[in-house]
Order: structure tokens, then C-alpha cells, then sequence
């Protein structure tokens, strides 16, 4: 049954105190958490770090160090990145509840899911929040939002705790058996179909690389949270090829070549 | 409506790094609450905790200092100690959700009420958690299950915040108009009266003070959670009155002389 907690990652992007990587790790332990990827720390691994996590330094020496949040979510099904309320463009938003219901959800039926945690000063780039499928906010008084990183870490991974024991009270839902084509895509193939979509779009002058707005952010929120599969993602994908190729007037050569 | 947030206080007793009180302020802050109360806390006020509250330093100016948990509890109706599971004698538990109603409920009423943290390494003595109402487990891996003391304020005040947010919600309760007599006792009158108690039992040579065993646990437990009212208390009190008056002969004087 921890097999469900494992397909559960803590991604934090940018920590710049080591302690307070040290007290995410040891916030994920007491609550059966164990896969952390820190993306680009500014100190790792460190002393603080070891202090604060207090008995959990097994996750220090067990975690993935990374160069992009790219590679931090490869494999990843379901995305959840924290953020504070307002942003440019409204994303799909979850409470924390939401979230830890959510994450435990998918990671039952098999999927690998991350929780993205970003700097200490100045949250996830607006780059970063787009790769999530989904936002969760921590309601805090709106007069001292920030949170502690390792504070925000023990909110998550304690509803996520709570999710996954209220999960075990109940009579385990068959797992669907759901076929490769029916499956949702990993955030890495999203992000290869998103540049995909985007090139297409430039080159059918859709999209102005030096104007390009709010264009990506909105298809980006759009297919985040529509759980595309594999099986419509190959057909995305093969639009995106043949919108290519018909921009650079490929098709009609290869109409005359039919010929 | 804030009113009701700054009628809950959070104790932290015998707390040895200065980091976890700053840590603590800032998780309370962020989270709505004000009031916190520190018991003989080791080392403060400290740069330390200072530096963990980032923000919330005015928490830490206000906090009140004292030398015992009964100082601390002084005023409050209702007392939720944090511990772990396993004790010697079960106490009425709460989970975090239901201690964040409860503690918003009695709010709401007006009454006082305390969130208590014990030590670092040592938790809330067995004699600290007797004086507590209810207890509060915060759900953890059983392999690795004591939280770091922010943390576990964190939670606590997460849930307590997540009540008030819900109660926001809803149309607010009538509160109901309470006679004074048909209010519940505060945690100092209580302890007052476990002291008569205490003492009524020893003279009935009930209670043997060398060999004291769990009897006023197992009565702490039965009125703590009682929420017994200033009528139901000034009753209990005159009883034991009576009591210690007939152990010690006075009631027959006091017949002789009547004669």
C-alpha cells in the first residue's frame, strides 16, 4: 500500500537555504513521503541541510539533484505546482485538500505525480508554473502570505497523508485496467508536443515569435488539464507534423511528386 | 470576524532552539493567528528566532512569557494538546481537522482557547497532558513520527485556519446566549478543583499520596472533557467541602454544637 506514497515526488526549483531543504525532507518523511528532486540548488548537500532534516538525511543522500524542472517531471502524469493566487493567466486551481486527493488518486493507478515547490523569495517563474497541470494555493492571510518552504512541504504532504489514510479506510476501488493508448501522456511528452505546436504555429504565422502574448500560456492551460493519452497525442502530434509540412508548401511538392 | 482567530493562543512549552519559536510565529501569522504564550522557553528572545520568523517578529514581541503550563492556561475554556499516540492512559483524541473545529467553534463562542506544543525531544509531560482537555495526534509515519515543532504548529494552524475559512462560508450560528452559570469553567478553575479534589480524597483515605497510582489521571480525563459548567463546578466544589469537613470529625462537632 506505501507503494502508492512512492509514485509521489517533491520537486522544490531553486531552494536557496539548504535548512530548509533539510526540513522539506524531513516534513516528507513524517508523513511517508520519500522521493525528492531538487532542481538547481544554490547549496547541496550541506550541513544545514543535514541538521535540519533530524533523522531523514536518508532522503538528502536518496535525492535526484537536476539541471531544469524539464527533467524533474520526466515521467510525470500529474503535475501540481504551488503558486500564490494571482496571476496573470487564471490556471486550474486546487486547495490543498483537492490536491492531496488528487495525488493520491493517480498515484494508485500507477501514475508518477509531483508536487513542484518553488524559490524562497520568488515562487515558481511563470515558465515553471505553466509545466503544472494544475496550482494549489495554501490559503494564508492574505496580509502575510509567504509561507516557509519547509512549512508549505508539511501542509502538501500532510493532506496527502491524510488523502492516502482515508484511501485505506475505504474498500480499495478496482484499479481500472486501462490500455497504453488510453493512457495520459507524461508531462516530457507534453512539453515535446507543446514545442511541437509552437513551431507549427509560427510557421503557419499563427504566432509571432517576437509578439508572442499570452498564445503558448493558453494552450498550455488548456491541454494541461485535459489529461490528453497517448493515442491522442499521436494524433495531435500528426496534425502538428502535416500543418508543418503544408506551411513549408511541402504538400504540394509532394502532390506534384505523386503525380 | 478576525476576532474569533485571536481568541485561539498557541503554547509552546520548554521549547530549547529559539529557530522553532520564530519558525512557530511565522507559520501562526501566516495561518491568521496572534497570540502565542511561551513556557520557560530555553533561550529567548534569540536572533535565531528572529531570523526563522522572517516577518512575523511582531508575533514574537507580543508573546507572552511565563514559568508554568497553568500560567499559560489561565483564561482558557478549551486546552488541545499535541502527543503522540500511545500513553499510558487513553485521552479523549482529536484529530487535526477536528481540533481545527473545535477550536474554532469555541472561538466563535467567545471563549479562550490554547493550542499546547510540547519540548522538542520530550514532548508535553504526562502531568502537561492531563491538563489538557483533548489530545492531538498528527497523523505520521509510525517509522519516523515526530514532527519538527514549526511543523506541527504549522498543521495545527492550517487546520484551525481551514474551520475559520469554512465557517466564513457558511451563514453564521446564532450564538447562542449563555448564562453566566452555564458556562464552562476555565483551565484554572479546573485545576483548582482537581486540587480539592485531590486533597478530599486523600483525607477520606481514598487516595494514598505514596501510592497515588493513575486516580486523578483517570478523573482528569472524566471532568476535562466534561466541559463542566460554574453552576455544576460551585456544586462539585461545596461537596468536597463537606467532604474534607466530615473526614476530619467536623461535621459531628459541628452537630454537638448545633445540639
Amino acid at each position: 500500500m506505501f507503494a502508492l506514497l512512492e509514485n509521489i515526488r517533491v520537486v522544490l526549483v531553486g531552494t536557496s537555504h539548504p535548512g530548509n531543504i533539510g526540513g522539506a525532507a524531513r516534513a516528507m518523511k513524517n508523513m511517508g513521503l520519500a522521493q525528492l528532486v531538487l532542481v538547481d540548488p544554490q547549496d547541496f548537500p550541506s550541513a544545514d541541510a543535514d541538521a535540519r532534516a533530524s533523522g531523514a538525511s536518508d532522503i538528502l543522500q536518496a535525492a535526484q539533484v537536476v539541471g531544469t524542472l524539464e527533467e524533474a517531471l520526466i515521467g510525470c502524469r500529474l503535475v501540481l505546482g504551488t503558486s500564490a493566487r494571482d496571476r496573470h493567466i487564471p490556471w486550474p486551481m486546487l486547495e490543498p485538500r483537492e490536491c492531496g486527493v488528487a495525488a493520491c488518486e493517480q498515484a494508485q493507478q500507477g501514475a508518477q505525480v509531483a508536487l513542484v515547490f518553488g524559490r524562497e523569495y520568488a515562487g515558481l517563474t511563470n515558465d515553471e508554473l505553466q509545466r503544472c497541470h494544475f496550482h494549489v494555493h495554501i490559503p494564508s492571510d492574505p496580509a502575510f502570505s509567504s509561507l516557509n518552504l519547509a512549512a508549505a512541504v508539511q501542509v502538501l504532504a500532510y493532506e496527502v497523508r491524510m488523502a492516502w489514510l482515508a484511501a485505506q479506510e475505504q474498500p480499495a476501488k478496482p484499479v481500472p485496467v486501462v490500455e497504453q493508448d488510453e493512457e495520459p501522456v507524461t508531462a516530457d511528452e507534453l512539453e515535446s508536443f507543446y514545442r511541437h505546436l509552437e513551431q507549427a504555429l509560427v510557421e503557419i504565422r499563427f504566432l509571432d515569435p517576437d509578439k508572442p502574448r499570452h498564445l503558448m500560456s493558453r494552450l498550455r492551460r488548456l491541454y494541461g488539464r485535459s489529461a490528453v493519452n497517448n493515442l491522442e497525442m499521436n494524433i495531435l502530434r500528426g496534425i502538428l507534423t502535416e500543418t508543418i509540412k503544408a506551411a513549408r508548401g511541402e504538400h504540394l511538392r509532394q502532390e506534384k511528386a505523386d503525380v
